[in-house]
């Protein structure tokens, strides 16, 4: 596709950590339509990926940053303005993690201290990148900002434990600072909703092979991969969306207005 | 149960076809509670179903009426405040019916000569009953009416053909004129969306066993039961739930908040 | 903006009535993307519009056609594609009409006659363009189809009169039949959720100008225009939301998911 | 009013601060339906309230205890179990509270040692209490619990701060939980998401009259008042709601149902 969607913009992409991360994916697609834009990670998480060869492949500098430390992310926003010379025009928000998933906490057996650093990791970490790019008046207007999010923050899925409650912090977060950010800046602030990815994040998560496949035969269109997942985020990226804001947007092939469908119901059928 | 949550109460109560039926156990509950009401139903279904048995068991009176007739719903509602001696309390709209399904016609194969029939059955009646109830003056304030609806208006199941339609256009009817009721006079306007229910009205739709399996299976709860759905049915006719209104209330043991159960998952997983 | 996101795509406009009208601005900015398309709209409404201009500045054919008419679909559709040299890719419903309000009958008092006609009109004909086009085997795989709609479907207006109903019923089949295409062949239907925009149309709603002066001061961002409508509308037609599918998309300004606005309380505040 | 809907069932209380709390006035008309229950709250907001009155008046022990605290909730359902014979049937959650609200902290501005501890105290303390109770196995089967929210966990109101978040997170533990402990021990879990309500916990609010005053102008019924929602409260606790799970409740006179009434509208028209 020879379009650039996003010719002259300047973004922050957090979370691309392999090349299954949808964060990676968007980094890829964002510079085939002329983005400019600073990757970034948690500095443990980077240890174990491959980001460096993402940054060469899109001409990208590595700013690492552990996105619930204000210091961290007033850095990274700050030196982001200076790579990219000039104020910011998206954000992509791909972070999320669950130390009682990891440890095989049950949901009603939650670690109360592991509860609230995951909701540091994948939802508050949120609020405090649009805080302090607030503060640092870093982003352009009409500036457009997305937190990856999943339905489990409306519909239980019963290995998705606290991941749940955390995607409902997040998605009110969007809400919430999409308010204050578009009176303040007409910087709009989304989530995207996108269907079950098998991604290093995702297979973490317990029974999620099951987990695919019960979305794969649930969706009309079937899951959206990373790969669409990028495309939708590029959309949102331009300027062809610049009215939507606080928002929760689902990317899933129909799974979220699906009931059920033929193939399932024929699992039920005497 | 010795309670009274009705007492003093008139009624009106559309739909009870036999005793598997919804408005079947809400009669007999009402009556119970201590309301007095009218019972009424399509003349055509009434020859089919045992009405006057639970007329005699209530201490009610049938009158026949089409709820797509505003001739016949003016008499219904002016004989029935006639009847019970003063203007009525509540209504139950438990009317529902497509001819498209019944045909056989597949959702993106509609009659539509059919579909306008199915609609003007299924929800635009429930307009018609509202809309003739109020030229009459026939609500107290503080009234409650409710209509049953289903989950299908949210999300598609397959075989539910253009009921999910016709029920969309329901909960916004309940919407739209609760709002304009709750204004002129008080009275508040609800539906139920139900558990799918083995009743004679359910069994009408292909592949309703396995319909009801699957979401037995898919509610932390299982599914209510007819019983269960006439005691809400009694709880929203009551003083309890005066300031609730133009809402659709899920009554359905988790269904519509759960995106998967243990039980469903094991089918998907290798 | 050079980008030709629609390039190679062919499409069928209803709803272009004047240069106020958001299909004529969908056609305009459809073009520029480089699609092709045919302009069409009811008889009756075309000769009180201006479409033969915008046909000439498109380089569009125009094809009359009553959407409420199964004949006339069956045409304007084979036709169409006979015209643009193959099977469409998109296509854009924005037809709305309630004839209970032009004629000023409160909500409480409807003309079912005219309700009827009016959700045929509003509602029911974005059924029969999908099932026609389905008969006709007419869209490509991954096609989009889009219907505007306003939040009245979810939220009470009190002179928005039975469009609310009407908007819930089309809201409805976009789900519907969007479950349906999609299995069968990779079509995505949505809706467009759009600000209140000042076009013929709106304009016969009563207290319109009361109603867009409230919307924007409970945007975030303001009210989104019939221009930025336009660009969402190539955004869901491009192949950046191919997963986007049975959805209700709110393209506002941040109005539906806002409570109250700072200007909007300081008019409470004693 | 006789009826006695809570007879033989037994509960815990939180919240009850003075006679304008919500979770006084359920106390009053749970023992007026018969219930028995325990009163609780922070040991801090207990010197301040009056809770020994309402004690006495419905024959209830008070039991200190800080809700975020596992070996204070710990203490306290042992106890109530021991002082009411028996295993419990219902639990009111009425706690909120924002240190950043309090502190004038702007939502862009947020103190996160301040918003950790106000999520802590207004929603995982719920987790906390649920989590105690099912340690201890301590609710009876159809046990209904309760946890008061806000419509602000949906749309967002400025002053509301990270009040809004702390919602969202509470609901979304009721959907988590609600799902384990619905299918673990048939116990329902709701929120009811209330009118705003003139009490002490509201009146910290900035600007809550003109919120008030606005809400009540956007309601067709006007707001709820404390009374209303204790009756409300009533209903979900007792055996009228028992396939009532994992949902959000609004209980405001249709407000969030409502687009904008006319009184409102006149404001806007010029």
């Amino acid at each position: 596709m020879s379009n650039n969607l996003l010719k002259g913009k300047r973004g922050i992409i957090f979370g691309a950590l392999n090349d299954q991360s949808i964060a990676w994916k968007v980094a890829e697609l964002a510079h085939l339509h002329g983005a400019e834009f600073v990757l970034t990670n948690a500095p443990i998480a980077m240890r174990m990926g491959e980001i460096n060869h993402l940054a060469e492949k899109t001409g990208s500098k590595v700013i690492p940053a552990d996105a619930t430390s204000v210091a961290d992310l007033e850095k990274l926003i700050a030196e982001s303005m200076e790579i990219l010379g000039g104020k910011i025009d998206f954000i992509l928000h791909s972070i999320g993690m669950s130390i009682n998933v990891r440890k095989g906490n049950h949901y009603t057996n939650e670690n109360y201290d592991y509860t609230m650093k995951g909701l540091d990791v994948s939802a508050l970490s949120f609020h405090k990148v649009m805080q302090t790019a607030m503060k640092l008046d870093a982003m352009n207007e009409w500036g457009s900002i997305v937190a990856l999010t999943y339905i489990a923050a409306q519909r239980i899925f019963p290995d998705y434990n606290d991941m749940a409650d955390n995607k409902s912090y997040l998605e009110s977060i969007a809400r919430s600072f999409g308010y204050h950010y578009g009176q303040a800046k007409k910087v709009r602030v989304n989530t995207i909703s996108q269907s079950p990815t098998m991604t290093t994040a995702g297979s973490g998560v317990k029974g999620f092979d099951g987990f695919i496949n019960f979305s794969e035969q649930m969706s009309p269109l079937g899951n959206a991969t990373a790969e669409d997942c990028a495309n939708y985020c590029v959309a949102m990226f331009s300027d062809l969306t610049r009215f939507v804001t606080m928002q929760n947007l689902f990317h899933d092939g129909g799974y979220s207005s699906t009931g059920v469908t033929q193939a399932v119901m024929e699992k039920f059928q005497s």
